[in-house]
């Protein structure tokens, strides 16, 4: 359990990298060596873990693709989730959003009974669907979504002057601190990850979008840099299906080194 | 499986009955008599259905009420659908809603794996989030949240001029077509149910908020009807909990009488 931002600043500077790695468990990108269904994906994500927790602060399971497997899959998420170690922070992938007496079973479902430290929250139904996240008390995280990296985003997240997102960063503010709350804000419009750092100075930003999508490590650092570094950047694909072979943990362990690498440069160059 | 608006007119004509049955077992509010737990739980829902599947066309499991159980809820949720008659409707209130590869999965999750008709989705990411549930097919239907009965709906649905959810309701109906898409529209604020009911007159509208929280089977009628009846109206709390003793089946069955009937005289008045 990371209590608040200065101790996720202590873990970052610890491990010299910022990497959040997404646990998307693509049963069609196993290898095989896993096995196959719901025993492969653990037995996937659980290597994924031993190749990689001591380069990376965070993991960020994707809950559709457990839920997918319905109680089974459920089941293999916990024992996923029981197997990282403490000092990395678990981000419930979930972006739930409902109101209060809802809110606060997902909160319990999430924090208390899948034991993850960050859920991300969908903020479209307003204050009473975030704030039963930010009741929970330290070291319970609330990652509430700004604005993200799809091309989707475009619909809804941009509407109104100023954009929708923007409204989010001022108004969700107020549901939580710094030290109990972060914002998605995604790698794919450095311009508009400027703005948000802006409008929202202290807290971290969950930064999805790098790689794949086409976003920037270098980019995502000179637009959201705070002085507590401020920034978990997520990659998932790039790690995970660095090999769709038997050494995809080492293949794995690689990618993630290697974005580490850039990150403690990074931290070098500010601190 | 109820394959368009037409089937689902059909489907309430004979029931004489737009009534949706939330099921939102709080194990705090459950009768002695059904056991306790997830167990409790289970019994608690199957005697409710039991007791009421003759007067509603859908039930709507709330899925924080199971997911708070991990994978023994989600396995109890499982067996609750299982029971729930085929010509009944069952809506999962998930309020999903994350990018393409990861929508696919909750859509393949609730759709296939639970055995759902409906999901409700979240919008705030925009048209990539909603597309992969409209795709699977007829006799799927996606619930986008327009506009929700809770207080917190003032702090973004109503963001810009047009407000948000107008917005929403415009762009989403290209995602998908009345037979395969509906939206939620609380009954808390009628004068802007009717305005979403102008601005999307053909779409079944999935209407919270009648009784405990303050609006009326008459209001919502009156704003949001149309010549396909084109509403859902649901109850939760007020048929669930109609009595806290052993005699809840019998008197949450009286209680869902009691709207039906009331929406017996509205369908009699129009047809």
């Amino acid at each position: 359990m990371i209590q608040n931002r200065q101790r996720l600043y202590e873990a970052i500077l610890a491990k010299q990298s910022f990497l959040c790695i997404g646990l998307d468990p693509d049963v069609n990108q196993i290898p095989a060596s896993c096995g196959t269904g719901v025993g492969g994906m653990e037995r996937f994500c659980k290597e994924i873990v031993d190749a990689t927790h001591d380069v990376t602060v965070a993991y960020k399971p994707n809950l559709a693709f457990f839920e997918q497997y319905g109680a089974a899959g459920w089941a293999a998420l916990e024992r996923i989730v029981a197997h990282i170690p403490n000092e990395c922070m678990v981000i419930a992938d979930a972006k739930r959003g409902d109101i209060g007496n809802t809110a606060s079973r997902y909160a319990q479902a999430l924090f208390e009974g899948l034991g993850a430290d960050a859920i991300t929250v969908t903020p479209y139904m307003g204050e009473d669907c975030v704030r039963p996240f930010t009741a929970f008390g330290a070291g319970r995280w609330t990652i509430v979504l700004a604005l993200t990296s799809n091309v989707g985003a475009q619909d809804f997240e941009f509407y109104g002057d100023p954009p929708l997102y923007e409204r989010v960063l001022e108004k969700a503010q107020a549901w939580g601190t710094p030290d109990n709350m972060m914002f998605v804000v995604g790698a794919t419009r450095p311009h508009h990850l400027a703005r948000a750092r802006a409008l929202a100075p202290e807290h971290f930003f969950l930064v999805p979008g790098v790689g794949a999508q086409g976003g920037t490590l270098e980019d995502v650092v000179k637009a959201g840099w705070n002085p507590q570094c401020g920034l978990l950047v997520n990659s998932s694909r790039g790690i995970l299906y660095a090999s769709p072979d038997s050494d995809f943990a080492e293949k794995a362990r690689e990618a993630a080194l290697e974005l580490q690498n850039s990150m403690a440069h990074c931290l070098k160059a500010t601190t």
